[in-house]
């Protein structure tokens, strides 16, 4: 089953205790596409400059990242300028420059519109509500947002959000989208708001999953060299729906494997900086992390107490 | 089998943002031996002074404390005043009065010098080793300590942790005794100055085991109201050590039982000001919120992808 994406590519100068790099290739788009791929087949929709090299292309084609609807405008692409502490949980913005990426307008290519799994990344809700009018009843539709759009613009992405059935963000957006201090009761405001499912991301520190039935908390794989944790969330969505997609079932088992799988991805592209980590990841590999987090997370029930 | 806990009693003065409450019992051998009381017998070395009620005495004799290790001190009793923000993960001391803390010296009865396992609450690493040359080859010793004794006193702190077999700390104190932000490699660090086991707490985050063998992460238990999450470490300390007492093992998968026992202990002690909610608990809640803790992290090997 495929998977249509919406969102940034961008060029990323990060520089964290480990390491600093210039222009290399980012943005939510990219991540979410190249981790999706290892599942399911990527249609993506996102905008680049002229200055966009024909190798970042070569590397979307080698993971069978359908291009159609990448859209290359006068200008430059995406910048955006960062910083990351000892902590490696939190990037500072030293600068953001949206050049083409300003004006995006998202098309869906006829050829995407019956994509049976959609993925809103981080853009301005009105452009996730546009692209909800440009494709035939997807078997679901899950949404990234940010603190930016929450007090900016609330009302259009209140609307957005009734057309979603999966949300997600971090612990703070969270937070405050629901505007309670309360995780668990603010997952059932934000279920009230449309989407039924809320994945909860919180860093290193690992995920939480919220259904109508039930919740979901797993750990972060722990990580001895985290080299650069940009794009570890994109990755996660990847992971998470391109699992959900391969599996055509959106029932809690499969759902809290898609969480593992999606926390297995992440913890790949935090190994190196940009896509690298990503780019030459196997599928054996994979799964022997998948089974170690069986093992990182496993107890028993008891019988002495 | 019994266990020893030498620590701190106090009188509590809490604000939270859903009350506040004065005087009320507090300290870290207060909320450790009742919450290791539901598992094993407790023998308390502590100090009071002549302010301390009856009633509190009444409340450690109901939960079968040992209390011929309890000094009772000409003075008041050690007070601590605090208050918690919206994100309850962290206490903003505004008041300490060691009061007769301050001259605590603590001496082990002679009933008490053959207990099998030894807690070293988070007390002057220099009284933590006096308590080891007091007693006579524990099965095991456990300890705590804080930021406040690895600034001060790292030299007496490393003597004492030559002599502990787990060390349970929180993560920021884990990398400041290691000098290393990384908490894999903190492990490492400490696992090198004597305790084989480490454990890590996180609050609201959850709690890492780190062995010889192998990591184990656990989440918190979710809780849609947190009244107050003073004491939760200690009561987190007396779960987990209480169990091992009870348990007898310190194997691998009795070691992750006993931290799910511990995050049980601790998400109780939250639900409500000073001991209120230990005080009335019963076994039946803990073997069901254990229960529940396996529903909260299961999910199951995958043979989709």
């Amino acid at each position: 089953m495929s998977i249509l994406v919406v969102g940034s590519v961008a060029f990323d100068s990060v520089k964290t205790p480990f390491g600093q790099a210039q222009d290399i290739l980012g943005g939510a788009a990219s991540f979410f596409s190249v981790a999706a791929s290892f599942f399911s087949q990527v249609n993506m929709v996102a905008v680049i400059g002229e200055d966009f090299p024909a190798e970042h292309l070569e590397l979307y084609r080698k993971h069978s990242i359908d291009l159609r609807g990448l859209q290359t405008s006068p200008g430059k692409t995406f910048r955006w300028v960062a910083e990351y502490g000892q902590a490696l949980n939190e990037a500072k913005t030293l600068e953001t420059h949206l050049n083409v990426f300003e004006n995006f307008l998202p098309e869906i290519p006829e050829e995407y519109k019956n994509t049976e799994y959609v993925f809103l990344a981080n853009i301005d809700p009105v452009l996730q509500k546009k692209v909800m009018t440009q494709v035939a009843n997807p078997r679901f539709v899950a949404c990234d947002t940010m603190n930016y759009w929450i007090t900016s613009k609330l009302k259009e992405l209140n609307e957005t959000l009734e057309l979603v059935d999966i949300l997600v963000i971090n612990d703070q957006e969270a937070r405050m989208l629901a505007q309670e201090p309360n995780l668990i009761k603010a997952a059932k405001v934000i279920q009230q708001m449309g989407p039924k499912i809320l994945v909860v991301k919180k860093g290193e520190y690992g995920v939480s999953l919220f259904t109508e039935e039930s919740i979901f908390s797993a750990p972060a794989f722990p990580l001895e060299m985290v080299y650069d944790p940009t794009g570890a969330g994109d990755t996660f969505a990847g992971g998470f729906v391109g699992f959900l997609a391969k599996a055509e079932k959106l029932d809690e088992a499969t759902l809290r494997k898609a969480v593992i799988y999606g926390s297995v991805m992440a913890s790949f592209a935090c190994e190196d900086f940009s896509l690298n980590r990503l780019d030459c990841l196997t599928s054996p590999e994979i799964r022997e992390r998948y089974r170690q987090f069986l093992k990182l997370t496993a107890f028993e029930p008891d019988q002495i107490f």
